[in-house]
């Protein structure tokens, strides 16, 4: 098959962030073209949206509904090859189901869904299509998370001891969502946003960076859970002990009231003979360090990169990669699989895919059952 | 005009660095669609990179020239609206001048052309034909580097009396131009390049980067120009005084043989209040220093930052943007102008154009004239 | 009173660190001399170190009891004004405990003593005979420390929200208490340190640099402790939830198998408005952020800074200061309050101490057996 | 000999800064007590430093001529055994001369004299007299200097091809020397400071950084040289092209009106296969940098350090040093050479002498003639 695919999208209307950086990231290697959109429950703003997008007005759709229906009627290479969700987490689900009954296949953004019952539902339904879905766990993106990915694996620091990954963010210091800000809004309603707050927007994104980092899983949790800014109905702030399936022990906090911090999602990593350091604010360095040597500094397109890491890298070291490129690798590790599945590969023939999936949904979605409701009994542990 | 712009691209085969940018950058914000090129001197690589990038086969040229007959003869809507030139130095003065005799648009790689004789005679034509010209000086495209600007320009810092502007790299510490590496094949042959290698290639940037911020003109050179390696034909390295036309002084330095040194273009300005430090390798970050107050570390997407910034901004704070995003907000400003030609607006009828052009061109190759021939006679001024 | 204050030293002898940096700190403002010393266990070896540090033979003591006994025989003016206690952990109380008794101040070493009850023990003798005793928490003498105090005891960032402190070491990852690392046999020998080991050793480091810049008590913890190293004796990393009497919430983690890592104790703390960072491995510098402007970094030395922070702050900006200045900070204070006190004040005279004093070393003490016992119960809250 | 070393300071009355640096330094390792001084033009002022210093009386001299005179009746042992001189540059050479003409061993602060022939003297009158002769470059006193120095030496990085040197302060913007500032008065005054201002105060500072650590001359300077503040006596900024004795170049920089800027002394050298960066702010880190290997972070105090660097450092890894602990290296090496001295080696017998000397400030004051005689002449070059 030699052309773009095509996708649609479901959000990203007016106001939405999320949704321009999804097609920022489809559009960046030039192997996707927006073809069609549900990008609001106001058609009219969807309609708007389409005509800024250059999207043909027949294909702006009222509903997801409409939007799947319809377009499953088109020929092949014509209707849409896989849909964007970018929604809040509450309209993950239904759409999700509907597009993979429908034959199509699925991007998501994170959490998976509203609850784990959804996630665990959604992997059943995915199993039984045999659709690809894709979760945008953006962080995982970052060709310098595939470098720490491989040198762990390798077994460059021996075996793991301790992971400290930390979300700070200072974005909801004040309660911002009472005024008009729409992505303080629907995070910090339970309606849309789920059962929690800071842990569901940015403590799976930190519990996601750990496992993926260090190839382990967290099976257990002790959490301090607060509501700081008075009168929010969920939480902002969150410290967490963490333990690993191989006795790694560490902390993970994740926080919206840290007064002055961005979006600095970070981690550290011990082993028996060194340890790594990554900071998403400069995510082309990486601190490697040893027992016995000297701190390393590894840099983004540099030749001693692994292959994967390699694989995930668009231009030469010392031009600054960042979030969208990070984003476009998901979506382009997404695509070439998607490509290979119209090619006629079935699910099972794929041999790997780089990007998170439906199971990492799941693990998401459990993290978050067990910090709430370990936080609700004053930080006894539970397992995940 | 409601459509995406459609550009040709003369250049930027096989084996290139610099085309595969333009290409991403066009791409990124949606606006611009590849639709014919011209990528090599070989037509078959031109007809293989066509089918990698989704060009039909009969819009991939075998010569520029061809592309720019056959390309004014369809319609508009049709037809390439612009043309990226990602060809080497000596590749940009030919194809640019007959671009812009046919009417099209054209944005092109930098420096200029081979000579300053062709830029003045480009500049020339571009006056005669009425089209836009823009030259691709990335660093200038950085949100932050638009905040130095306005804030200079806002004299938040007083008189500029000192700058300090450097572009040390290393990767061509050894003799790589007779490897198979074929970027620096041709940056070290002067009858690709030009007179200069490191000065042309890279010094012009440091150069258009100093008097973009601070905005000033560098007057006069006092040059000690080297070439470290044994056997290279071009200069690897420059150590500059320069002054500028307001009584500061300061220094440029360029290298190419600077090792273990990646593309950390960076830039240190001093007024009578303060002053500010940008490096390239972290792009999103600028210190503001004061007399009497604390460093101030400005951050891209914060709300304090000047609407000219933030109208070369994607995404919020936190979320860091690089090389490329700088580089499609070259594409970005060149596209919204070539819309409102293409939507009737006469070249004179364009309040201000945020990209670089022709005349950032001459400079730049006034400015290699005036580095080279005072490194010839041991480093006496040369005025520019 | 105008002389230099004489005093004593007990522990510090052959292949001791702490004993030497007491030295360089008693030294440096030139306020105080070493005239005599019981240096080890070993006469031979305190005699050895007296003759280094050019110390009269005959005040060279076998014992610490010999020391105290034959210099409180001498007159003022001759005789030891202090004492300088920096032995290990279970050999505190009882040189202290005699030396205010037979009217000595006492400088001594952390934390303050083998357990709670000596500590306890300790002030109650303190209180007794009027004696000053010091405790050389070396971190809180850190000049950008003081500032972090004052800022947030003038309600800079409003009030305190959420605290992380790290004092992550690498050093014992592995069982270099096995070697002939002298300094890791006794801090891992619970005959020595005590029931803790990372915990105590470096835990109550950052304990005490959060309370101290808080201004806050830690109420409550839940510790994770760990050996991660086979066959050790003691902790070796501990993580901890941690609340403070204000209502804000933190993590506390330490760890000495954090391979890679050096001593870079680090805090950051976070309020309403804005929050503070600072990292002991450039202990010049502190990142002040806020809500809604610049973060900005504060420099010792600079014109902005507090009194407090001037006071404790000998060379202009730029001249960096490092650990040894800190713990002469601690000495310069204790030994302005002893001078007073020679020249006749008494003890509840002094209107204040800027140094940490038995008190906080009954905290340290009262920290170490919370997370203990915390972590012998899987972690569950303990009260302080 | 087995007793501290006496010394005497001239200059470092009130309102000086270096002499209480000077003061600390030598303290630091308890291997020096100052026993006299004539530390200002006013006795009143020499005597009441005397007092708060702890120096007798009758060793608080009028003038330094009897300082010299009277100490010489001393005994050994009771006299001072070298003098400290710390006064403006005006004033080094005479007491420098009668000090060792007296057979005083002197450590004299930078740079060396007034002029050059007084340098050229002093060398003489030190060979004659068979003195020791120390000049304080402070920088080349960080143990990172030293490892530097080492690894240049034992060939890491090739051959040198490039040196960029800066030394950029800020705190002469204004016209602070027409205010109460005692430093900035004499810095700006030609007939204390001599012919050159920030060149002289900080241009020889980093000229010596620079030679030190590549063991290599600087034998040519092409400068520009200016006085940015209206009404200023001296230079406060040079821009300055320089090449070495090998065929490597490069650029130093000093400045006082760099708004904003501290004093940040900062090196980096690069290699044919590599190179380094270190920044005394700082100071106990260093970069060093490889073609195709990571950056390296190396750390004062760390096993691989070199053992000159080793010998230099008092605190374990983590315990960052700073200014006073160079400046503190600079006395100790001198004190060791005097005390062999004293124990009866000659001059030729000591081996090697780990601090700047005489034959350094012969460099330094040629470095000034040669900037400044290039500045006069419109940055042409001359020859050092």
């Amino acid at each position: 098959m030699s052309r773009r695919l095509l996708y649609g999208m479901i959000g990203g209307g007016p106001g939405a962030f999320i949704g321009g950086v999804h097609r920022i990231a489809a559009a960046l290697d030039n192997e996707a073209e927006l073809v069609c959109g549900s990008f609001s429950s106001s058609f009219e703003k969807t309609a708007e949206t389409a005509k800024q997008l250059y999207i043909a007005p027949e294909r702006a759709y009222a509903t997801y509904q409409e939007m799947i229906e319809k377009e499953s009627l088109l020929p092949e290479g014509e209707r849409m090859d896989f849909v964007a969700i970018v929604t809040p987490n509450h309209l993950h689900f239904e759409p999700a189901k509907l597009a993979m009954e429908q034959g199509f296949h699925v991007i998501c953004d994170k959490p998976a869904t509203f609850d784990t019952a959804q996630s665990v539902a959604l992997s059943k339904i995915a199993k039984e299509t045999g659709m690809e879905f894709a979760l945008t766990h953006t962080y995982t993106g970052y060709p310098m998370v595939k470098q720490a990915v491989q040198m762990i694996k390798d077994g460059a620091f021996g075996k793991v001891r301790k992971v400290v990954v930390e979300y700070p963010q200072g974005w909801m210091s004040t309660d911002v969502e009472n005024t008009d800000n729409k992505q303080a809004g629907w995070r910090s309603d339970p309606s849309k946003s789920g059962k929690a707050g800071a842990v569901g927007d940015i403590g799976t994104h930190a519990a996601n960076l750990a496992e993926t980092i260090t190839g382990l899983s967290i099976t257990e949790v002790a959490a301090d859970v607060s509501r700081m800014v008075e009168g929010r109905k969920l939480d902002d702030d969150a410290n967490v002990l963490i333990r690993f399936n191989n006795g790694a022990k560490g902390v993970l906090h994740c926080s919206q009231i840290c007064a002055g911090e961005e979006n600095d999602v970070n981690i550290r990593v011990w082993g028996e003979k060194g340890g790594l350091e990554w900071h998403q604010h400069e995510p082309n360095s990486m601190k490697v360090k040893w027992l016995d040597q000297p701190t390393q500094i590894y840099r983004t397109g540099k030749e001693y990169m692994s292959d994967l890491a390699a694989a995930n890298t668009r231009t030469p070291w010392g031009h600054p990669e960042g979030y969208l490129e990070a984003f476009a690798n998901l979506y382009n590790n997404f695509i070439s699989v998607v490509r290979k599945r119209i090619d006629g590969a079935t699910f099972s023939e794929i041999q790997s895919r780089d990007f998170p999936g439906i199971e990492d949904g799941i693990k998401g979605m459990k993290f978050i059952d067990a910090v709430i409701e370990s936080g609700e009994n004053n930080a006894a542990w539970r397992k995940i």
